[in-house]
């Protein structure tokens, strides 16, 4: 893959766009032409229509020239992975049991995104329901690799060129996973920032809309569109959404500082990214202290997995009742796990989230970012499925915003993510942190 | 008990104490006298101390003369029900496993109530943990009868005329019930529109807090006071509080109109009580027309029964586990269930909520609000427990608004109370209509 950092901004594309300088349709074309030329080794679509999208962008260019569409999107196509309702598309969910389901409306994020000038390009390959059972995507760096998962063909439709942003979810490490994997930006804003009303429903306590994108700027752009309350999903609150993309582009107030958490899981780590991570701090120097984690924190793995299962459980009955033959051994485990958690124990559960979080708060008043491994290495052969979301579990049960950043590689050659964790709430300071970090590593 | 309608509406008495026409002290120094009369009898409180309220009230008049008190409770005592924190006082939570218990700050009711100019008057009784076992308190119009339970000391307390206002919580028919039978108003407003930090947890899907007074507007105007947004109580949302007062006072637009629900279980109803109902309808004529409920609306007895269950034996699991011998046989019976009940079972229950309230749409389109009986009959005999909540739990698992008024009275001459319910989300019009009630039965 080429270096992409030399490609416009998307902000800079949609004012372009917005101004007539380019068009929707030019955009379009050179997408179509990109997926043309990498569909057939990636294989990031489970539904793409080159017609459907150019009928939207030229549709597009003729509204904005009457003065009638714009936006901070404005013209810019978005791929949406396949458990997102797009009216008129199928969503099918990464499993047969949904084949041929075309959804009748907008997801509610579909809708924003429609708002704010973007164009719903096509559906990206998910993971069997998007848990672990890989879809046919590769890794665009190294086809013998996966891209991760679940929101496999949304990172790899962006690693690949193919789409400028895209939209996944995250229920365990799925948006900040193949981010690392396939070396793009990955962005899981905190627990109930993105509505998920027409998102499939996994597991309400934890299922997270997130955003793939080439840069931190481009990320903040998108999920500030998509930021917002909808009554729907009772974990979004009717409250203002922050200026994401101008913060995150704004100068910090002072140096950033970073907690060095290796995890209790340092050891399962690839010896090549170890080292990786070792190289980074020498350069990072005194930004950056070495942290523990708060007493308990590590217990987030069974307390996830208890939330999870019970919900994953709940959340697939119907398809366990009609169709478990249809469904992979390992999600069928899951759900037979899942199935006899009990109300008690699920609850224990989900009531340990609130404490943990202000477990960190003293963790934050020092720092402004942990900066932590994204994986355990780089991504693992296709065959040997879509690698294991450790790295992540911890961040997606407490819902604090993380953000994969493509800055690292491992003895492979292959991207390595850097990830950085902010306070839950602290969204915006977070992506400034980010853009900080990427900036410093490119200028030191 | 006599007559207490020709009683100033607590409104009026705010008001003379705030423009300093009467004062805090005088209208405490009149309670006091009650409770020393009636408390021996009643036994509505679990902890009460005259100096203490007559501190707080000498206190209140200096203030208000510096000019540094008022609002619309200016100088009222209200009772609060022994399950919420007020700082300094004891929280014994009807159980002798929290008995010595002094709560070391107010819950979110408590300051709000101080912050409108109310006083904490004392804790009034409440059954075991706010579930069945009943306490000591008596039906004030009858000693050998129960004032219903949980929030049976709240009831009483204004029954008997100790308090012009009182605190309670219900989670199946603890406030209705305890109105209905002791004749007073009782107002459970929809779910979430009360915070319920620093309140004890029964049921988080389930617990509401209400109030008891003497008319619907002196419940208007206290519960105003509570409504709310606290980021403790994940069910409240930071919305405007609507101006309950102003508009129960108001003019309707429309003469009202009532949807008479005999509900499935008038069978189960006390045939003086069906008369007293049926002699209502006759009076309300064509205001009120016979309607069903919708489809499955029965099932809500068990998905609530399975809820509760499940969340009491979640709440309550440290005082099964260090005390299960000092719970009555009922509650830990229910906690036994409880702790039986799978994860899946349980959100299927919750999951029900949404659609049986979007089922009631229909009929709130045509109607004002729902007229249903508030209990199966009069108050039970003391030594028969604190009466079946089963009119209260549709309404309760729906978290729909409702108020009981006591309009009727059963061939025993006791109260009979006359349950109406609104639109989730429309608790000022339902206040507007059952004052509209009141007053049209008064003066046809």
């Amino acid at each position: 893959m080429e270096n992409r950092t030399m490609l416009p901004s998307v902000s800079e594309l949609s004012s372009r766009i917005a101004r007539g300088e380019s068009s929707a349709e030019t955009l379009a074309r050179a997408l179509m032409a990109r997926v043309q030329e990498c569909e057939p080794s990636v294989q990031a679509w489970a539904w793409f229509d080159a017609a459907h999208l150019l009928a939207q962008a030229i549709d597009f260019d003729e509204r904005r020239g009457r003065g009638e569409a714009g936006g901070p999107l404005a013209g810019l196509p978005v791929a949406v992975k396949d458990i997102i309702d797009v009216a008129g598309m199928p969503t099918e969910d990464g499993t047969v049991l949904h084949a041929g389901r075309i959804a009748d409306s907008d997801a509610a994020v579909i809708a924003a995104l429609r708002r704010a000038g973007g164009l719903p390009m096509g559906k990206t390959v998910t993971t069997e329901l998007a848990t672990y059972a890989a879809g046919k995507t590769r890794n665009p760096h190294d086809p013998s690799r996966s891209p991760g998962g679940s929101s496999s063909g949304s990172a790899a439709a962006v690693a690949a060129g193919m789409a400028p942003l895209a939209i996944g979810t995250q229920t365990n490490g799925s948006v900040i996973r193949p981010a690392a994997f396939c070396g793009v930006v990955g962005y899981k804003p905190g627990f109930g920032c993105i509505p998920r009303a027409g998102v499939l429903t996994q597991s309400p306590t934890l299922d997270h809309v997130g955003v793939f994108a080439r840069s931190v700027e481009d990320a903040a752009l998108l999920a500030q569109a998509l930021f917002g309350h909808d009554a729907r999903d009772p974990a979004t609150r009717p409250l203002p959404a922050p200026p994401l993309f101008d913060i995150a582009r704004g100068e910090a107030p002072a140096l950033p500082r970073f907690a060095w958490v290796a995890t209790p899981w340092w050891d399962r780590m690839a010896r090549d990214a170890q080292a990786a991570f070792g190289g980074l701090l020498e350069r990072l120097a005194g930004a950056a202290s070495p942290c523990e984690l708060p007493t308990g924190a590590a217990d987030a793995i069974g307390w996830h997995r208890t939330i999870m299962e019970a919900e994953i459980a709940g959340s697939y009955e119907r398809e366990y009742e009609r169709g478990r033959d249809r469904l992979s051994d390992s999600l069928r485990a899951q759900i037979e796990r899942g199935r006899r958690i009990t109300a008690v124990e699920h609850r224990r559960a989900v009531e340990r989230i609130g404490p943990l979080n202000r477990a960190f708060d003293a963790l934050f008043s020092d720092f402004d970012a942990i900066l932590t491994p994204a994986t355990l290495g780089t991504a693992p052969r296709f065959e040997d499925g879509t690698g294991d979301p450790l790295m992540c579990t911890l961040w997606t049960y407490c819902g604090m915003p993380a953000v994969s950043l493509p800055l690292l590689r491992g003895g492979d050659g292959l991207p390595l993510g850097v990830q950085l964790v902010g306070r839950r709430g602290d969204d915006a300071r977070l992506l400034r942190t980010a853009r900080w970090l990427v900036a410093h590593l490119e200028n030191p």
